[in-house]
C-alpha cells in the first residue's frame, strides 16, 4: 500500500475492530424515551473520541431533540471545506427474540459484527472519523479543512436538523457534504447513489354514518364505509399498475437511454431477489424492476382499516374507514402538487353520502438527484473506481435521505453519500452487522478520497452553491 | 274489560311492573364469565317463579353452555300444544358511561323503565309468564297446553340451542311456537313479522408477501395486499349498488305486489330515520328502503384491515390483508351455494402473485319465511287486530333469528313472534328501555291469543309439520 495514512490505519485494523465493538455496545435508540440514557453516552462518546483525535470545538449543538454532535478542523486555508455527515442514533432492536447475539452484546461470526448500528451507521462514522484521527496523527494536518456533523435522529426522520442547520448556517458552511451515511448496492460492485426518491403522504378518512350499523337491522339501505375506500383505493391504480391520479406523474421525463443502460449492466437476479420476499415482480409496465425502484414514483396504501377486526364475527356495517397512503417521488415531481392530485383524485371519487376527511397532512421530500456534473461525484467515482479496478456505477435509491433536502435548502450545498454499509446488511432488522472487510475497504477509500478532494479547486465548486432562502422566510 | 283473566292482569300491573324491576336487576349478561354468577340467579328465579305459577318439572335442560330453563303445563288434553319461547340473558351493558342510570339498577322515568334486558327480552318475558300464571290461578287451567322454554344464550347466537333441543325432541314436541322475543316495528302500529332474513359469512386473507417491505426499498416493484384487498372488495358491487357476484342473486323471487304495497302502507318517515343514522338512502335500485331492508339480501364487509394503523407514519408496504363478510340471505337464497358463490368470486379476481386464503368459515342460516297460511298466524294477526281496531300488517325483519331455524329444523315446526318490545327500545345500546304501556298491552293480547289458540282445531296444525331429520343424520 503506497500511501502511508492509509498502510498505518490498515496495520491499525484491530484497533479500529475494537473501536466498533465499543461504540455498538451503546444502546443509543432515538425513537424510544427508555433508552435517552444511551443517547446520552453515544454523544459523550463522540465528544470525547473527536477531541481525543485533534478537532477543535468538539460540541452538541442545541436542539429541541436529540442534539447534533460538532466537531471542526480548519488548519488547510484554500483547500475545500467538507461537511462530513452521519449519525448515532440507531433503531429499536426488536424482536429481541429474533437476535442469534444479544444486539448490545457485538459478537463476530464469520467476518461479520453482529450488533444494532454496526452497519446503521456506527460502522461507516468509524470508517470516516478514524480515517481523520490518522491523518491528524501520523502527518498532523487533514488534506482538506472539514466539519463533522453526527445526528442522532436519523432514523426518526431527522426531525429536528434542519432547525439546527438553519440555527448554524455560518458555522456549517461548506463546499460540500461527504456522507457517511447510505449503503452499496452490493459489497463486490463499486457504485455511487447519485440521487433519492422524495415522499408525499397523507391519511384520510371515510364517514357513512354517525355510528357503526347492525347489518341486519340497516344491511342493504346504507352505505358501508369499507366499500366506499376500496372503492377509493381500487381507483388509485388502473389495472396494468400505473397510477390512474391525473397529473401524478407530470414533469417526470422518460429515463434517458444511458441511464436505463447503466441500470441494465447492475448484476440482479430477479429470480432469487423475488423468491426470497416471497413475492412476484409487480408495477408500472413499460420498465424494469430497477428501473421501476429507481427512476419511477409510487403510490402505497401503507395502513387501511374499518369495522371489527377482532376474533369471530360481529355483524357491522362500518361508519368509518381510515387509510395511509404515501407515494416515493422522482425528479421532476413537485411533491405538493402531488399530494393536492392524490387528494382532488379522492375527492372526485368520493360518492355522495360518503365523507371524505384529511388528517395527518405531513410535510413532504422533493427527490433528489446530483448535479451529474459535480466535481466531488466525480471524485468520488474516481476513487470508488480505482479501488475496485473497475469503473463505479452511478446508481439511485428507492427510498428517501430528509438530510439530503435539508443541506440542500439551508446550506446550498450538495451531499455524496460514501459509505460502506451495504444494502443487505439487515439494518432496521434483528441481526443487523456490518462486514469488517469493510472497514479495511473503507479506511483505504476514505484516505484516497481526502487526498483527491485536496487537489480539487474550491472556485470548481461555486457554480454548485445555491443560495439559500432567509431562514426568517421559511 | 269483559275478559276476566284481562281483566285481574290490569288490576295487577303493579305488582307485575315491580316482577320485571325485580327480575332485570339480575346481571344476567352470557357472553361475559365474569357475570356467571347473574346467569345462574336467573336461572334459579326462573325456576322458582314457574314453579311457584303452578308449572310442573321446572328445571334446567343440561347443555354444555348456559343451560336453558323448562317448564311445562299439559292438562288440556285435546288442545293445541304451543312452546312458549324468551331468553333470559342479555347484553353486556358497556358502555358504562352512557346510561343516566346503573344499567342493573332499574329506574322508571316518563312511563319507561329503564335497565339493560328491560326490553330485550326480560319484559316480554314477563308478559308471558305472568299471563300464564294469571289463568292458573284464577282458573286452575290454561287454555291450551303450554311448554315454556327459556334459553340463556341468544345473545351469543344460541350456541348450544340446537343440540339441547335435538336432545328433547320429544319433551319439547308441540303444534307451534309462541317466541316472547323480538320487537314490533312501532308501539302504535299492529304488526306481525312474518319472516327474516338469514346469513352467512366468512373471513379471508390476502397475501402478496412473505413480510411486510419498506416502500422505499420495494416501492414500485412488488404488489401490496391493501391494494389487492380493495380491487377484490371494490368488485363485489356493480356501481349502482347491485351485487356482482355470479349466482348471488339465484332463486330469489321478484317481491309479490301485495308485499310490495303492505311495505308501503307502513308509516316510515325516510328523512328523519337517515337523518338520525348521519347517512344518505343507498342500495339496489329499483326498490325502496324498506323492500331493500326486508325482501333484498345484502353483501357486507364488516372488518377489513392491513398494514400499519397506529400514530404516524410507516412507510411499509404491506404484505397480508384480511376483511370480514356477511351476507343477509332471503327466502330462495341456499346459504352454501352463496358463500360458495362469493368464494368463487374472490378466486376469480384475485391477481396472480397474491394468495387467497379462507378463515373463519363459520355456519349458516337460511332465511326464514313464516308459511302464510299458518292458523296461528291468522290468530295472533287477528288478536293483534281486534286490540289496535285495525288490520295488523304483515312485516318481516332484517336481522337473522337462529331459534326460527332450530325449531324448524329439530321439531319441524313454525315460529310465530308475539313480543311486546319495540324497535325504538334500545336493546344492544345504553339506556335500554320498556315501554310499561306494553306491559298492559302486552298481557290482554296474551290473554286473548291464548284463547283463540284454545278455539283451533288441532288437525289444522298438521298439514305445517315437517318430518325432522334423524340426529345421527346431522
Amino acid at each position: 500500500m503506497s500511501d502511508p495514512v492509509a498502510a498505518a490505519l490498515n496495520r491499525d485494523l484491530p484497533r479500529i475492530t475494537q473501536r466498533l465493538v465499543d461504540y455498538v455496545r451503546i444502546a443509543s435508540v432515538s425513537t424510544d424515551p427508555a433508552f435517552a440514557d444511551g443517547i446520552h453516552a453515544a454523544q459523550e462518546y463522540l465528544i470525547g473520541w473527536l477531541a481525543g483525535a485533534g478537532f477543535t470545538g468538539a460540541r452538541l449543538l442545541p436542539s429541541q431533540g436529540h442534539a447534533p454532535v460538532y466537531a471542526e478542523w480548519l488548519g488547510a486555508p484554500g483547500a475545500l471545506t467538507i461537511l462530513v455527515y452521519g449519525h448515532y442514533d440507531v433503531q429499536p432492536p426488536d424482536p429481541l427474540d429474533k437476535w442469534v447475539s444479544p444486539p448490545f452484546e457485538p459478537q463476530i461470526r464469520d467476518g461479520r459484527l453482529y450488533a444494532r448500528g454496526a452497519s446503521d451507521d456506527k460502522g461507516p462514522v468509524v470508517v470516516a472519523i478514524e480515517t481523520l484521527a490518522a491523518f491528524l496523527r501520523l502527518e498532523g494536518r487533514l488534506p482538506v479543512n472539514v466539519k463533522i456533523l453526527i445526528e442522532g435522529e436519523e432514523e426518526i426522520g431527522s426531525m429536528h436538523l434542519a432547525e439546527v442547520v438553519r440555527a448554524h448556517r455560518d458555522l456549517l458552511a461548506a463546499d460540500v457534504v461527504i456522507s457517511a451515511d447510505g449503503a452499496r448496492w452490493r459489497a463486490d460492485l463499486p457504485t455511487i447513489t447519485v440521487g433519492a426518491r422524495g415522499m408525499t403522504g397523507f391519511a384520510f378518512a371515510v364517514t357513512t354514518a354517525a355510528k357503526d350499523l347492525h347489518s341486519g337491522r340497516y344491511g342493504g339501505i346504507v352505505g358501508n364505509a369499507l366499500h366506499v375506500m376500496a372503492q377509493m383505493i381500487a381507483s388509485l391504480r388502473h389495472p396494468d399498475g400505473r397510477i390512474a391520479v391525473a397529473g401524478f406523474y407530470d414533469g417526470i421525463d422518460d429515463p434517458a437511454a444511458a441511464e436505463r443502460e447503466a441500470l441494465a449492466q447492475l448484476p440482479f437476479d430477479e429470480l432469487q431477489f423475488f423468491t426470497a420476499l416471497g413475492a412476484t415482480p409487480a408495477g408500472e409496465p413499460g420498465f424494469t424492476s430497477l428501473e421501476r425502484l429507481f427512476l419511477r414514483p409510487t403510490l402505497e396504501v401503507n395502513g387501511l382499516w374499518g369495522g371489527y377486526t377482532g376474533v369471530g364475527t360481529k355483524t357491522v356495517i362500518p361508519h368509518e374507514a381510515r387509510a395511509k397512503l404515501t407515494a416515493r417521488l422522482v425528479p421532476g415531481q413537485e411533491p405538493p402538487r402531488v399530494k393536492a392530485a392524490i387528494m382532488a383524485h379522492l375527492e372526485r371519487c368520493c360518492p355522495a353520502g360518503a365523507r371524505l376527511t384529511f388528517i395527518e397532512t405531513r410535510g413532504s421530500t422533493a427527490a433528489y438527484l446530483i448535479p451529474p456534473s459535480h466535481p466531488a461525484l466525480a471524485v468520488a467515482e474516481r476513487v470508488m473506481g480505482d479501488i475496485a479496478g473497475r469503473p463505479a456505477l452511478r446508481v439511485r435509491m428507492g427510498a428517501t435521505l430528509p438530510i439530503n433536502q435539508i443541506f440542500s435548502a439551508e446550506l446550498g450545498i450538495d451531499t455524496i453519500p460514501f459509505s460502506f454499509a451495504t444494502a443487505d446488511e439487515d439494518y432496521h432488522a434483528p441481526n443487523e452487522f456490518f462486514r469488517l472487510s469493510a472497514l479495511e475497504d473503507g479506511v483505504v477509500a476514505w484516505t484516497l478520497l481526502l487526498r483527491a478532494l485536496a487537489g480539487d479547486d474550491i472556485a470548481a465548486y461555486r457554480p454548485y452553491h445555491r443560495t439559500v432562502a432567509s431562514p426568517h422566510a421559511s
